[in-house]
């Protein structure tokens, strides 16, 4: 379910950069073995759940896999909602040459693929680090949004493409909270330890 | 956990029309709020399934209950990200009369609140209900979205306003999609009858 996640962000991205449209049958294609992935995964830990009643670490591996294939199937709509913005985009020429946008795309994959990684080999190492990734994500996804709203105020002719760029940006940007999610739990599976909105709550009042 | 939610998508609407901003540190108390729910609610949740291992309808509320608050902690996010937008919308006049933004808010907010409202009397065919209204959540939004198109393309001075007030209509659309998730999962742990993608799959390829 993971791999097919990364291979529809990579296939919608692609049909981004390269401005084709062939690949979007086979995002949607993804996203209908995604979901079905989803509903396979739960039935199978509710399975495993009532048969074995698992304790320790094997249950915190089901908890955390009937809350991982949440993440998962969104990223599979999101690579078909990030699909549908390419084929408007492709209707009209590009607006600039794109720089921002594929770093920003590639950093993301980079992530959710470490993130997947991280889940397989139970490295709670390597999920902290894919965790400190999530706020460069979100600079880029800043900086893009910035520089979209000067070309629409330049042209009104922009306006059009520039919104259809932006929301790709903050899919990406969505991908990477995924990601951040995703890693969150692997750090809970393997160590026990609820690391989730550990920066915001210490910092406030309890 | 689940009136929390709905209490600060409330109060981040309520700063939007009234154009209030000492509503929004309430929101952003509310949220931590929430963030500790969610870890209590898991923490709980992994305890009972781990001293009492629960079967059938048992089992099934408590895989809901570890789903279940993935989706009301995002909302509570949401609810912040409103708020940020209400403030920055705060610093300039509104941008036109708002008639439809209103009416979208109203008709989430009452999704989110029957979605619970099932939730809590285990009541599938309230969940149904739920489920059908999202279409007209995410027509709102087109509609909401190409209006301020026009608004955009009218005058420069408008796109910053606008593309605020569209990030809300998108919030607003992304709270209707989880209170879907939530009305699904009752219908789950009311009938063990897994609905979602039911829609999709049914209409593609097996």
């Amino acid at each position: 379910m993971g791999a097919r996640c990364e291979r529809s962000v990579q296939l919608a991205l692609k049909a981004f950069i390269e401005g084709s449209a062939e690949l979007i049958a086979e995002v949607k294609s993804l996203d209908r073995h995604i979901d079905r992935d989803e509903m396979e995964s739960d039935e199978l830990a509710l399975r495993i759940l009532a048969l074995r009643q698992p304790v320790a670490h094997d249950l915190r591996l089901l908890a955390t896999a009937l809350k991982l294939v949440t993440d998962l199937e969104r990223i599979g709509d999101i690579g078909v909602n990030i699909s549908e913005r390419v084929l408007e985009l492709n209707q009209e020429p590009p607006l600039k040459p794109y720089v921002d946008l594929p770093v920003m795309a590639e950093e993301t994959q980079r992530m959710l693929h470490d993130a997947l990684d991280a889940f397989v080999a139970g490295d709670a190492e390597a999920a902290h680090r894919v965790i400190e990734r999530d706020v460069t994500i979100d600079a880029y996804y800043s900086q893009i949004f910035r520089e979209l709203l000067t070309y629409m105020m330049e042209d009104v002719r922009n306006i059009y493409r520039a919104t259809r760029l932006q929301s790709i940006a903050k899919y990406l940007e969505r991908v990477g909270d995924h990601a951040t999610n995703l890693a969150e739990m692997v750090v809970f599976m393997v160590k026990g330890q609820d690391i989730r909105h550990a920066g915001k709550l210490s910092t406030t009042e309890k």
